[in-house]
């Protein structure tokens, strides 16, 4: 008889494959896990023998089971948060008022410097905890409200930190190209710092899976991102970019051509660009929680990365200035809404297609090999989870093959 | 001494009352209850002497208090949902395919009617419960999908059902006159069928709190409004409307020539009718989550309102087809993000003007008397309950002066 750890019976699983079937489903279906991988799935008929009396049995009675949810673009750790800003502005003060006042990304830096590892890293749980609480297993967090050595590392630091005492898996990415820090007054000092003394570094202490850069007029330029990105991949680190999220520079054609993971934002791609990112194989990470909060009017061109087959993914892009939305499922209903994605474009997006945005090939799907993550929904039918929000009905979370409790419920 | 039956100490109130500190605001302060009721409050040096070892003491430590939050319109109990349809519409769908295919309003109603009564109540506990771990004490539950005796009997049976076994407290609405029902051709003779049958019948059985009519072109117009309004006020009701949503044909007026309650969504809202609320003391309602779901670009007469000092109100519209958002705090960063309301406007629309919306005199604020409905939010400004969402900063809810166990978290 075939050996499993546990069996979830009765199930409909949205296995988010690519097949015939709209989000690779199979109907009354089982799914089998052993030693934190699931080990078998497949139409419940055709389970195979098992020892039924010693092996933790869930009748799941119809609930579908979805893979564990991806958010692959955050800045999740920070210290601060800037509520009083957002106050001032629709009070009517101008941008020139909140910027004496201390605002923009230099207060989250400052805040974020005068944290403790230990503070950054409980707010990191809660925001993780909300995450968790939404069916989320894999997050990606970006340093770059550091934008010093000492504050680069304790930021990668306590992410790595979050991923040893917490479900979720945690995926790091070096974003000290975030913005110039108030030490440097010329940008390329600044890129030639990253790239001959930060970047090294913080890679030497293991704290890098990925290097992002904010490529934009008012961040790089596209040749000190690409002096970046050459620094990278001589340390055999991936890349990705905020790229066209103002302006089209070309960030993401770079990307490309570096066969990069993602560029990420992208409004203002171009069909030169979709093309580039189809070739390579680079992941179109969208990003309508930032979308919305700052009222943008231009939209990525979903059109054409459908065409060229470029594969989109859906992020919260978490952060105090530009995305405070701590909620995965949300940015699936602004996907739909704003971007008129499908509800299965928009679930891909936060399952397969963020799993290749992350480089994981272990996760984003269920299937035989694949970690054992997922969760147990009580609804009629995928679409459910895109249009409804507010009412959670995750019932259960599998981590490893096995449920988790999920703290920070009041 | 003075008898409390608990004390909150250390505490930041935002009272919501009206006065010279934004948000009403006591910092360093307490709150003491008893029989369910705000007994005291104010600068926690002022506290008269109690026995402090007999009464229950809460130490929040900083956090902000915040009175229950109010959901003063809502269509939470319903049978059914429109995933599918929402789907249908994003794969490209025409209306009339959907509409073939069951969807529209036509479809609620029917999953309605054929839901039980315990069906339909398991339904609105799971949003409520959705709501209460959001810090909303109060709810306001419309009929309207039933539209034959029987079935908005039912719905507003259940809806006075979950208030016997929830904490938080119901106020049911009237809402026949939502839509032409298919038993019927001609919405003169259904409103006659109203005026005549249904609502003396609903109220002789005491399932009436309030009158709520859908005054549109593809609703009901000013005239069988105003003959529902007229039976309404002769059966000693408060009579509201859904107006101004679509286009300006005066039903926000005529609410107030009534001395309406509210006047609800008001889009397409003209000076003289914000004059006339004005003098009504009618609420304006604002729903950002319809306006958001139905890609609406016509805004909500805000610096009108202002001008004449409408109180403004914000809810969730709670409903399948045009608000499927059953989350109070995102409806206050959309009335922020989309409306440019202050976040203290939008926090009063969910307190103190959305209990004026429910002619409720006696919750909204914190004020001596007042029923001991309160949250306590770790957050160092009133403002980030309306800038962040998805990590929810609420540590305890009370209700009726005792903490309340918040149900339904995986
Ligand atoms: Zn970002
Ligand atoms: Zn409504």
């Amino acid at each position: 008889m075939t050996e499993f750890d546990a069996v979830w019976l009765n199930a409909n699983l949205a296995t988010m494959q690519a097949g015939s079937e709209p989000y690779g489903a199979i109907t009354d279906a089982a799914i089998a896990v052993k030693d934190g991988r699931i080990a078998w799935l497949g139409p419940k008929s055709e389970l195979p023998a098992f020892d039924a009396l010693s092996t933790p049995l869930y009748d799941v009675q119809g609930q579908w089971l979805m893979p564990g949810l991806i958010d692959c673009h955050t800045h999740l750790v920070y210290g601060g948060n800037r509520a009083n800003e957002f106050e001032m502005r629709l009070q009517g003060a101008s941008y020139e008022a909140i910027a004496k006042a201390g605002g923009g990304i230099r207060s989250t830096v400052k805040a974020t410097r005068e944290a403790s590892a230990e503070q950054l890293f409980v707010l990191g749980k809660d925001r993780l905890n909300a995450l968790l609480s939404q069916g989320v297993t894999e997050v990606e967090i970006k340093s770059g409200y550091g934008l010093d050595l000492a504050s680069e590392q304790k930021m990668l630091q306590v992410a790595r930190e979050l991923a040893v005492h917490h479900p979720i898996r945690i995926h790091t990415t070096f974003l000290g190209a975030h913005a110039l820090p108030p030490e440097f007054s010329d940008s390329d000092a600044y890129i030639d710092y990253l790239c001959q003394t930060m970047l090294p570094e913080l890679h030497r202490q293991q704290l890098v899976d990925a290097v992002d850069v904010f490529c934009e007029g008012i961040g790089f330029s596209v040749e000190q991102s690409r002096r970046l990105f050459q620094t990278a991949t001589a340390l055999g680190l991936p890349v990705k970019a905020h790229a066209e999220q103002l302006s089209n520079l070309g960030g993401s054609a770079l990307v490309a051509e570096f066969g990069g993971l993602s560029a990420d934002h992208i409004e203002y791609l171009d069909e030169a660009g979709v093309q580039a990112m189809a070739k390579a194989g680079t992941v179109a990470v969208l990003l309508p929680g930032a979308f919305y909060f700052l009222k943008e009017t231009k939209k990525p061109p979903i059109e054409l990365l459908r065409r060229y087959q470029v594969p989109m993914a859906i992020a919260t892009d978490l952060n105090p200035g530009t995305s405070p939305l701590c909620n995965l499922p949300l940015m699936l209903n602004m996907a739909c809404t704003f971007f008129a994605l499908t509800p299965e474009e928009a679930l891909l997006g936060v399952t397969r297609h963020a799993a290749t945005a992350l480089g994981i090939r272990d996760a984003g799907t269920l299937a035989i090999g694949n970690k054992a993550d997922f969760g147990c929904y009580a609804i009629s039918q995928p679409a459910e989870l895109v249009y409804q929000q507010g009412v959670n009905s995750l019932r259960q979370l599998v981590v490893n093959g096995m449920p988790v409790v999920i703290p920070g419920c009041p």
